[in-house]
């Protein structure tokens, strides 16, 4: 994908608004985890370093609000006495409470991470059975977000119903601290969360991890699919997670998101079009823009990407309707042309096209494919055409390359 | 298909006659309902202009007889005090009884709409868990039909047992109330309906929502099948839900009914010839036939369609046996021919040809596969074969186009 | 296929005998039933005039025993102080005992059908809920064998275990009543009864029901293996059923069958030579030989086939070992080849050549597939073979037709 | 496969451990079980004998030291007085804690087996539902290892939790003995036991019993995938596990490993060299090395392949982390090549290559996919590479065969 376009018309939108009880995520949460860069090597320093580059670098002035602290936090064991989560006290010489209050002062949200299992991905105790004391004591540090693994769960699932009732435990327990917590359910699409999820969770991930690569194959993410996928496992690269969301984006909307996973920008395993494509397709399909990189060493090519305010209002719009794929080609030098559009407020639109052939594509692009689920009046009006990737005259993102009507051709490179 | 006729043969039909315990439904039901055309934007001037429009184009006298309100009749919330459900007081300021009393009075019943989760799939307040409350309402109401959808289920999916579970809760509170209510299940054929609900539903759904549209793909309706199909979507193109249809024909029988969804014919997605195909489908695979459209502003040829007497007979045949797809071929252009037949009361049968492909055909049909099911003694006798589409001379629906034995020729327009 | 041989050699056999407690069904079952040919039109005297029919053709001679009266025996109600399973008084006027009485007289068994659901798959009164009652009625009419099939389960399979508790309840009221009555579970294949039905159920079916066809697809047996079948259907060809019991032979035992259903021998459906092959695979994967025509009124070709001693012999061989598939090859005139070898006792093994193409086929037969269980030793040495199809001098079915070593060509008709 | 091969570089691995609480097999178990030569027929002797060649043929300087006894050692039935299991008597006249004290004073290990069924798939009495007065048994007799089979499972799988319910009754019941006993779990693979018995065992195996073949397709080894197969079987080939293993390897770790069933080297029916890909991959793997030939009378072609320690090694090496399948690709004889890659401890990595195509292939190795996880720092690197199946000058397995950068060609024989 190499270009990402929006286009002016004349429609209005309606999109239930159903959610967690928590009244968060109306529009995708945006913000850093600690994760795809540091891994279970992080400590209070790694975490407020990335918080004071988060405002540095002016990122919150785009949305990225919440500090999220991932897996590898914790003490050897839970304390004692009470059963509650102790954290590393070599890690996090200051405990958690004093960690949320330094990000909350600098504007900032702070989240965590545990496992709807006996431990962590990483070894670490996890939440099932100690929901209530977990939530509790995570309200108590002060906590506006947690993402919620799946290892280690005892075999519970199988069913939707499985799946939903230790997740929705979670939940409950979240929501009966009284504070606001943004409930990231990540159980990588097992038994179908976007059919289960909505009342529950604000966001849900939809596969195995991502993996730094754009299209290559691995064993370790073998389901061709997400529907059914008994194996989500990891390694996923980043265009095989764009087709697993084509079906599910239609489950998705305000407060309740699919997550494609958190970002790879920077991490150096694709090259600067390639982040460009992970960024506008992870845009347009609603998803959580969860930044993964080291954001205190960034090059300005990857805070370019990051920070494409015309790509991330894409993200934001009220509408909270992700783009649909409406056709899919495979191009004759291997891999596949795709179309996606999407709805806007105020009668906009946008539309991208996907090329993980490796070979440069001239494309169609039919208002009627285009339009195809706003009818024909609006398959046959003209629009004006913005490039996202280009700046305007005043050095904004959003470049107006003319008027079209019918259709136009479009170049994608490799 | 652009061909549709009837044969005179020599055999009786045996079927079973089993069904949610309250005597609806013996033939497929037939009416109108709200959504496909108006969605969420109804009140009680949209349905009383429709009820009176079905009186005025005489619709009734062709079977039409259930007026349904779909989604979005909803206050923000039931009744504080009871529980029960309440109607929004802006768009029905007279109430949900005033209504029925008046679709009543017209001669035609009355059907309503809610879901087996927390939320209808326009948010509103759904029925899990309010059984009793709601199915006693509904009574109260006057209300003799129930659409029963499933959003927002709370997981409560995954084996035919938890499904049926779900379902059959309502199914109970429905017949509880002593008054006769047709039980029209919409869990999207999840589980398998057609295994489990022929004792607890009049009809069941069998895939996705129905897209106005002949044969687009579209990634929103992913499965390939409705056979164990995990996320049945929406968005299924006409000709595919079709395809969806062959292999649970054999599940249905008077009282307990496959629905393909209601019909499109009238909202301009497909040409004449098209909704000619859809009508004639729906008809012989014993589909309810609930019309979709504005039918205060039809076209003649949406009418001439939707009061094809002969075909709306062979849906309303007595012997209540679907017809079943005896062969599938892929045409050299793409897409596909397939022979479709069936059995009716008094020796009489029915058989269609349906053309997806983009050019005419002309297609040899066998009596041998015709009346495969029948024997050796029915495929080598004389019939006399009626074409649904064409008038006779009394200009009734249904012209003789002469005796043939062994078989016909037929072409198949695009 | 058109040639079943039988191979002398030096080997011994070790099978576990498990099976439902009651010791029966140490080898497949023999007998005939109403359903192929009657249907639901049965009564006293169908049944009587079978069982005459019976004795009078010496079937009894060659393993014939059990006469099988299928759906459709009931009343339209159960006893209504009692709850006890009542038989239709015009059908039956001199009750079900009597019956049962007259066909023990003759020397044969008698046997029952129902249903593991609310209703037959006929519409009468299941079983589902009225275990004890039934089987101990079942007991006292002198009952010897129960047919239980799975129309109408209120939603009871999904999973193993749900299926399992469902004919485990029957199994054990069966053995309850201390009278020894062969189980024969007809779940259609549902949840794998291979897999968990050993210890409750002396056979299983594992498909949908037999269509009197060689090989034709039809829609309503749509699955292509029987492994995770959700709508086993029926009118499943008999070259189909073949096809599912490959694998699951694995499963089968002394007690613990695989049904492939009842025969269809001398309905008509087949020419000579296909039922020839269906006699044969059916005897040679060790499916109970239900005979399914009428018997009352059989052709000699007919006769012929079903009292081929030899291969019954094989199936009732004390191994009770199905043979299995060690290869199958696409034929390129359409249809498919396959070689299937089976050991017996006394150092005896069985092949078969099975060809499904249209054509005419000389295959060569490598003793290295027909003996790869057995190992080297026994593809390396010479042995005597004989075509159970011909007959030898003294008129008896098995011919010698040589001795062989290494391998032979072996034509197949079509 | 006929090349292996040891690269070395410059990083550090990362492995949570967990695992059954029992703190054993931290790395795969290694040993040697009676079933795949002998089967049923076992006695006191055949284990001694056994034990004692283990000893004779320095086999436990190697790392093998547990000696099991598979099924077929017990009495007609349990204790009727206690319950408890009891041994054949006439196979074991001194009983098993003899047997096992004799094997303890060798220096040896003593492993069982039983079936979490009602029966062993021998047909003897299972554990299901007597798990703890077995597992005390068990620990009075002083065992070491349990193997746990499948058969006659009573229907109770179909769902994660359900099968992992079963596994870890024993599981516990084993903990509860206080005498560490290593859980082999042997549910070959149902319901995904790489998703769900981290915790309860040290190792499941993923598949159904292998058979002594390299490649040879075998219908009662029916599905293509271990994920979601519901009719594991047996007669799997040897290659095909290795298949089967490629996506669950990320799930495995010390503590917990995937086994890929016993060894057949020795067996007979397979070459030398494909006994050394069986043996090579098995390592790589980190599969159980658990012996299954006759070892009181080998060759030395086989004493060879099973004592080659630099092969035992990666298989023991402690980093714990099975080699990833980098690519597969189809030959154009038939069959597929492979890379596979795998992290050891001291920055050093091992890669192996797979030819199951009938012909030599000579294959270009490049370290970017050697090195495809490790990234690009490593993908440049020079590395001195060793032959783990050549001989260096001090007679030791692996001999350097020089250095490399970028890549190398390796030719891969039949």
């Amino acid at each position: 994908m190499r270009l990402i376009t929006s286009l002016v018309a004349l429609t209005s939108l309606y999109t239930a608004v159903l959610a967690a009880d928590n009244g968060l995520a109306v529009t995708p949460q945006m913000g850093w985890n600690t994760w795809n860069h540091f891994g279970c090597d992080i400590s209070e320093d790694t975490i407020l370093s990335a918080a004071s580059a988060l405002v540095a670098n002016n990122l919150t002035q785009f949305g990225y609000e919440y500090v999220i602290m991932d897996d590898c936090w914790h003490a050897p064991s839970r304390d004692n006495q009470t059963g509650a989560p102790v954290a590393d006290p070599a890690k996090f010489p200051n405990g958690i409470k004093d960690l949320s209050d330094k990000i909350h002062a600098m504007g900032l949200k702070f989240g965590i991470y545990s496992d709807a299992g006996t431990y962590t991905c990483g070894g670490r105790f996890g939440s099932l059975g100690h929901e209530q004391i977990d939530a509790q004591t995570y309200a108590e540090w002060g906590v506006d977000y947690l993402k919620y693994d799946n290892c280690y769960n005892e075999g519970l699932s199988g069913t939707p119903q499985i799946s939903h009732e230790r997740y929705a435990n979670m939940s409950q327990a979240l929501n009966a601290t009284g504070r606001p917590i943004l409930f990231s359910m990540c159980n990588w699409g097992e038994d179908g969360p976007w059919n289960f999820a909505q009342n529950i969770a604000n966001s849900w991930r939809i596969s195995g991890d991502i993996m730094d690569n754009f299209d290559r194959f691995d064993d370790r993410c073998p389901c061709t699919s997400v529907i059914d996928c008994k194996l989500p496992g990891f390694h996923c690269a980043m265009s095989r997670i764009i087709d697993f969301a084509a079906p599910v984006g239609q489950k998705a909307g305000p407060g309740h998101w699919n997550d494609l996973d958190m970002l790879e920008i920077g991490n150096g395993g694709m090259t600067f079009d390639e982040y460009v494509t992970h960024f506008s397709m992870w845009s347009i399909l609603k998803s959580p823009l969860i930044l993964g990189n080291d954001i205190t060493n960034m090059t300005n090519e990857t805070l370019a990407i990051i920070t494409n305010e015309a790509v991330i209002a894409i993200n934001q719009d009220a509408a909270g309707s992700p783009a649909n794929r409406m056709w899919k080609r495979s191009a004759s030098e291997g891999g596949d042309l795709s179309l996606w559009a999407g709805s806007l407020v105020n009668n906009t639109f946008v539309f991208a096209l996907l090329n993980t052939s490796p070979a440069e594509q001239t494309v169609g692009v039919d208002l009627a494919d285009v339009f195809f689920d706003q009818g024909k009046s609006y398959q046959t009006q003209a629009y004006e055409v913005f490039d996202l990737w280009q700046k305007d005259g005043a050095g904004s993102w959003g470049k107006s390359i003319g008027i079209i009507q019918g259709g136009m051709n479009v170049t994608i490179g490799v």
